[in-house]
């Protein structure tokens, strides 16, 4: 066996202990959210079949996915012929399965499998990597979580109040503030289309408008003019774009704007309602705001749209979704409808970082390392490590007879706020001496205290 | 695109919502046990190089791995004349990742390649899939979870104890109280085949009595004699086998029994400083059972042995683990020893599942459906459901206008133990009618009775 320097492949990442605290943070505050609101966890294999994968996602995503080569004489099927046909008719003869590249296709596949055991509306939420063989770069990753949330089987637009609901819970409870959670109805940007005299172009005008932000109105224009939207069709939409006041006048503007289109009507109507819910709910609008060009670039949505975008940070989208028509169809079964919505986890992470809101408290680590000078420290310190974890105090004694100085380091560097410090006088007189490595207060207690203190 | 009915690949599996609510039960304990201890998360991607995974597990690991095809023109480097030597001449050239087998070389290429942040001794825990390409049969599948706590950096016995008791205290929790974690120590085997007079084929030694529960003694002599242990060493090792008595009187025939051998007697001292630590913390013998003829098969084991049997169930073994010297050796770092364990997760379910312990109560679903008649309800049931969230009470208000019937059906199926009903006078009254669905009483309740009901 030969020795190696090992390294990790391109685009993957190992998640240390601060890492892994922080991130469990932020997922934790996610599933509790996705549970006290009613949804039941999935999860699925990381292998799923080629023929469930592939033609999902696009020519791009059949590119991007991870495929496995077939276990035992992968060749088998192979002749020399083939080599020369290329790797598109290679691939099936020596892989039949792929990594997962979404939680959607699964999701859609496990419903289609399920459909009888299912309880509909089926609310699942589903936490877990999936894998892209997209170009490695800063912020983009071959491996990453996603973490969905989707109901099935109903149209009601308490979903809709549900996802902002949800949105809403999590961003409060990771200390987010600054933030905006867009809200769009595909139906709108059909009855735009329709009203500046467009009709059945939506697909292209989402696609165009969708570059709002990153290129501008002047671009879009140019683009919409290059895909043979009319110069006059292109002049209507201008009052749209500059729409800045707050939900309720754009609402009222569009009425009259859309008034010619049952469509459009029917989204303004059913984004109405939605606000509606939620007042009722007894929630603010703050945070919540009506965007009418967003569109997302899917062209799958069918009603609702959902982004949400923190404010003031290098990194701008952090979840989306919305309403779909037909989630299963692609597996046969018709009628399935739904919503939903994905945090995008790295993200969050990266948004916390930058701004600085990862708790130094609560965070998962050992809250009391017990040291001691001897033998006789060590036997009594196990005794008080028992106390410590029967009252859920998560500590540890140090492994070793070593230098008080040495215990102390490993305390300081693994961040354990509290040391007990253990001597022949606090043996004597059954009390620890408790020291805050915070403050560097050293004080002596009798266990009973202890224990109150740390809890 | 084309319709298909969708399948999962063979040996993986979904896991629906009761399974993960009984799945998070299992790794939920045993999490925070592990974080009880002081031990930290890591978690490592899913995809290793092939440099990284090839030759740690002996030849039939290494074909059980399985690869990941290369991505873009995976053929760019095979020649026609490769086809004719075969697979492993093709596979370097087509595919340099695979998915994680286990957790610990994983871990050891952490170690390396993080020496110098990692604070020693460094405890870690890591729960998280593994994928082998073996043949799929009951209870043993192509992804299942692997559950390690490790701590390298010390040699300390206060790391067996907490072995020890981490698993006692899962156990505990989990309900489980028919059990036995089996102890022994390498150093013990080693003696014993220098007792024998077969001085340093311990391994050899090992590999045969570790069958000894399968195939039985007779079998084991057999194999003994058939790989040249002398009939006079064979039949020394009889008292050994039929030993039945307590760890104590083990102990103490042991010290006679390996009085000529130096390791030998090391690894019964290893055992009592053990069982002294285990007493000195306050905790007892119960479930712990020196198995002197326990080997695990394992040849990289040097000090314990660990083995937990959870009796009159069909499946055995639960969790294995035990001191080895040199975890990152083959990655170039010489001198990491250490001490770990690993948890089945997949078999603690099945055991659970067995013994019918998985508790009806607390698993991960939602306690109250609101049901209502009429538009009226919903808008009424919309305020009492934010007001049950902010108590923390995990809520849904069916979303649909339907028939009471249809409500309470799906409360039924989702297993949602309260339903809420309301009508014109629970509107009027400000109250609300609980039913409990599983003693079927109903109940008028006001909102702060509800709530301090379903807390």
């Amino acid at each position: 066996m030969s020795i190696q320097k090992p390294t990790l492949p391109k685009g993957t990442r190992d998640f240390g202990p601060v890492q892994m605290a922080r991130r469990n943070f932020i997922l934790d505050t996610i599933k509790d959210t996705f549970k006290l609101f009613g949804f039941q966890q999935l999860e699925t294999p990381a292998m799923e079949n080629l023929s469930t994968l592939t033609g999902k996602y696009g020519d791009e995503g059949d590119q991007l996915l991870f495929k496995i080569l077939n276990s035992g004489d992968f060749l088998k099927n192979v002749h020399e012929e083939d080599l020369n046909k290329g790797t598109s008719s290679v691939l099936p003869k020596v892989a039949e399965k792929g990594l997962r590249y979404d939680l959607t296709v699964p999701f859609a596949r496990y419903v289609v499998m399920n459909r009888n055991e299912i309880t509909f509306p089926f609310k699942r939420f589903q936490i877990q990597p999936v894998w892209r063989a997209d170009r490695p770069q800063k912020g983009r990753y071959r491996e990453f979580y996603q973490c969905d949330a989707d109901v099935v089987g109903t149209d009601s637009l308490l979903c809709e109040l549900e996802i902002i609901l949800m949105i809403k819970r999590v961003f409060g409870k990771l200390g987010l503030t600054d933030y905006s959670i867009k809200i769009n109805n595909r139906k709108i940007l059909t009855g735009l289309s329709e009203v500046i005299g467009e009709k059945g172009r939506e697909g292209e005008l989402c696609v165009a408008i969708d570059k709002l932000d990153k290129i501008g109105w002047e671009k879009v224009k140019e683009e919409l003019g290059q895909r043979n939207f009319t110069k006059e069709s292109i002049e209507k939409l201008s009052p749209i774009i500059d729409l800045q006041e707050g939900n309720h006048a754009k609402l009222e503007f569009l009425k009259s704007f859309l008034a010619a289109s049952e469509t459009g009507k029917k989204g303004i109507e059913e984004l109405e309602s939605v606000f509606e819910l939620l007042s009722t709910y007894g929630e603010t609008e703050a945070n919540v705001d009506f965007d009418v060009v967003l569109a997302r670039g899917l062209t799958y949505y069918t009603g609702a749209i959902f982004e949400v975008k923190v404010n003031n940070v290098s990194i701008g989208s952090v979840s989306g979704g919305g309403r779909y028509d037909n989630l299963t169809g692609v597996f046969g079964l018709e009628g399935v409808s739904g919503v939903g919505f994905s945090f995008g986890v790295d993200r969050l992470y990266d948004v916390m970082e930058e701004l600085g809101l990862f708790p130094e408290e609560n965070m998962e680590k050992t809250k009391v390392l017990i040291t001691y000078f001897d033998e006789k420290g060590f036997t009594y310190g196990l005794k008080i490590l028992n106390q410590l974890r029967k009252s859920g105090i998560s500590s540890e004694l140090y492994p070793d007879e070593s230098k008080i100085k040495k215990q102390l380091t490993y305390a300081d560097k693994k961040q354990v706020p509290y040391v007990i410090i253990l001597g022949d006088e606090e043996i004597q007189n059954n009390s620890v001496s408790l020291k805050d490595l915070q403050s560097g207060t050293q004080e002596s207690l009798d266990l009973d205290t202890l224990i109150a203190k740390m809890k």
